[in-house]
């Protein structure tokens, strides 16, 4: 029976320090592959701890593919050790003029489930306070004087904290820069690793991603997932030398990249020294159930591994403050080759944003949202359950992120039944249309993105009936 | 004589419109090249105005490059036609992996004569006011809803406002794109010109631009200046398509680009639809006697010009907006393919700006700016010029901008003179070290790059005193 001394722990919840300790376990080879872990009760009472508690350190082990749960049998240890690449090359897509980009315009629809912020929570006086604060407060010097090129110290200290509190990360302020955005971070990230840099992106993925490295005439591969996350045999085929990630809640997808396809991933990096991976942990604060999973970067080891953030998701689409964490032989490189670039943010605003998470207000806002979107999730599921759909629908990924995936059991291809919910007003993504090339729909189930954030809860039943009267033929 | 109806000119300044009427009857051919005009005393009598009138109008037609004074004999129509190209080719450089980049650390010395803006003198209140005024009076959907990829269209009206009162050029706000800085502008034109560019600079000219070049992986030219602007005959054989230039007031020789060499240019763009200008118009506020001198984006007929400003010179580095204008094929261009990039600048700061310049804040800031540097520059000439240094110096390009040149005999070179000035801290650039490649002093005068715009006027007696010190000696 595992045998665990709790009583070390601190103030990590129960659950969270007996999640950290298997995991631990696993990940040194003491748990090995396939071993059957003790049933949660027994290890509860071995333990002396509560069945929630046991629960709670399983299904997060679960979740980041440690263990596996067979029904009816039990939980068992992940093989962690990577898959050897079979697999035939996939070339980087040529380089090619920039094609017309559809810019989202916004459509004339009641209801809009493509996701954005729910501006109406934006913490508005707590962020006008802060930002009066900074301006009284301050030092003229301090913010109109000359300015450091990664950004104030104080808010990259304030970063550093956070990302040290909340996800795990001991990152030193001189790693962090902060950029206007994170588009304007990722043009940063190819001019700092220079020539010859080949990109990897998800697919599906987020469209916007491929048109920032080709306009930057950077080649492109595009590489498939599997239910582990990227498939790394194809990365390592495609020639790449840098893989853009969102590991922690795949976009559009979902997916959580499991255990031991982070380390198939940072064992293809560690194969040579130029290869650099960008985790970009766009909506980590937003995971409704269990804790959030721990970035790629806390197990890089070798430097590889560049962290990317903004404030875009907890605070509003219209606040442009991102930033980067580097490995530190880049930020060095960064303050050498970059460090003629200003920084892209006012210094008002970069102190007023660190007086806002100094202050709890951006904690206390984004465990507001969380509240909100879960209520607002379970709501719009709720309808849709007790709609006239419901006997055609399934649901996945719905435990993290502000989107989940509805599937709809249908006739009609992704793309039409996109066509017909916006005849009824109601803006929605298929999940096909992420697709970069050729992906046929598989069986009669159509899965569509539903990103609810910018739904008013008031909205949640008439938009369902919108759906039904799109969908309900076929 | 010259015969012109002077009744018609609305606001305009009468100088400045008899200077009008004069420069569009050279371009027009209607007074050919060489031809004298009249002399200034018996202009006046003939038109019925004042001296001074005339005499506005021909300082700045000779500012311009449109008129030539002879000494003793007066004032001729310089030839506005481009002359032909000889000369040797030049290759671009081929590029390069970025250099170490010697990023301005803040010297310990007593007096900074390297420029930077004013801090003191930013306009704190009313700029504080404006982003107050911009928080409480705007709507929050404004503020936090989602925002257009060129920048708030208010503030794009406000500038399109403000480039046609103060640099008589007529622009839509549809040209206008708003972005954090001029060198993120630069990028974004970098990556809408698209694979093929190459670009010339100005030798000397300002460093950090070929650092951006560079960094983008953009082949660059280096083209020598003369006493009229960029040699055309050597950026026509660098095989560039994109040059970038300051021609209101060149960094750092502080030359005005002749009229004759400004059509050069725009001739040789004209000669391709691949080739493009931009116009950095980086200090054109402050111009210290005469008017400004008109854009080059003015007399752009082909739409090749690109112009480009920042408020960094005006409000401080620390602020971190800057616009560019694009002729109107490359703004649908810029929509098309560059539209999925969200602005760079918060919606608050841009409102705020739109709100400072409505207000006549701006103006007067820069009215008041404008006044302070004049008398900053002439405190800080009468002390040179009654100091021990004083038989040995020249000076030049001191009427616009917020630098001059001082010359200054000795057998020195200027970068020892540089190095000795920084002993007795006082920190100072020598025109020399912003050549790029082998350039030799020539005669016996070094000159000096005198940014005066961050020293106190309590400062201006010691600081000579102190360059007494280090120039004393040969």
């Amino acid at each position: 029976m595992l045998t665990y001394d709790l009583s070390q722990r601190d103030d990590t919840p129960l659950y969270e320090y007996l999640y950290e300790l298997i995991a631990a376990d696993i990940r040194q080879g003491r748990l090995g592959a396939n071993k059957k872990l003790p049933s949660k009760r027994a290890l509860a009472k071995h333990l002396g701890v509560s069945l929630i508690t046991v629960e709670g350190a399983f299904s997060q082990l679960v979740a980041e593919g440690y263990v596996r749960a067979v029904e009816r049998k039990g939980y068992y240890v992940c093989d962690l050790t990577p898959a050897a690449a079979p697999v035939a090359a996939i070339a980087p897509a040529p380089v090619q003029a920039p094609e017309r980009v559809a810019v989202d315009k916004p459509l004339t629809c009641a209801f809009d489930l493509r996701g954005g912020s729910l501006s109406e929570a934006f913490p508005y006086d707590a962020w006008a306070r802060s930002l009066r604060e900074a301006l009284s407060q301050e030092s003229e010097a301090t913010l109109v004087g000359p300015q450091e090129p990664l950004g104030t110290l104080r808010l990259r200290r304030v970063l550093a904290n956070y990302l040290g509190e909340f996800r795990g990360m001991s990152v030193s302020p001189d790693q962090i820069v902060i950029g206007a955005g994170a588009q304007y971070l990722y043009n940063m990230i190819i001019q700092l690793l220079g020539a010859g840099v080949q990109v990897a992106i998800e697919n599906p993925g987020y469209p916007r991603l491929e048109h920032i490295y080709r306009v930057n005439r950077v080649p492109v591969a595009h590489i498939p997932m599997d239910d582990q996350g990227i498939r790394v045999d194809l990365l390592g085929a495609s020639g790449a030398n840098l893989v853009h990630l969102t590991p922690s809640h795949q976009f559009p997808t979902g997916l959580v990249t499991s255990a031991p396809r982070r380390y198939e991933l940072l064992s293809w990096a560690s194969q040579d020294g130029k290869r650099f991976i960008i985790e970009d942990d766009y909506d980590c604060e937003f995971r409704l159930a269990g804790k959030p999973i721990a970035p790629l970067q806390r197990l890089d080891a070798q430097g590889q591994v560049i962290y990317t953030n903004t404030f875009t998701k907890s605070l509003g689409s219209a606040f442009r403050i991102g930033y980067m964490v580097l490995p530190p032989a880049l930020a060095d490189r960064y303050e050498r080759e970059l460090g003629f670039y200003s920084c892209t943010v006012s210094a008002v605003d970069q102190l007023a944003l660190a007086r806002f998470i100094e202050s709890g207000a951006y904690e206390r806002h984004v465990n507001r949202m969380r509240t909100q979107y879960r209520a607002l999730r379970d709501q719009l599921m709720e309808a849709l359950r007790t709609s006239q759909l419901a006997p055609r629908l399934s649901f996945a990924a719905q435990d993290s992120g502000i989107h989940f995936l509805l599937g709809l059991r249908s006739f009609a291809s992704g793309e039409e039944l996109q066509r017909r919910a916006l005849e009824q007003g109601v803006a929605i993504s298929c999940l096909q249309s992420f697709y970069q090339g050729k992906h046929a729909e598989e069986g009669d189930v159509r899965w569509l993105v539903v990103g609810y954030s910018s739904l008013d809860p008031a909205q949640v039943g008439p938009c369902v009936r919108a759906l039904e009267a799109a969908w309900l033929e076929g």
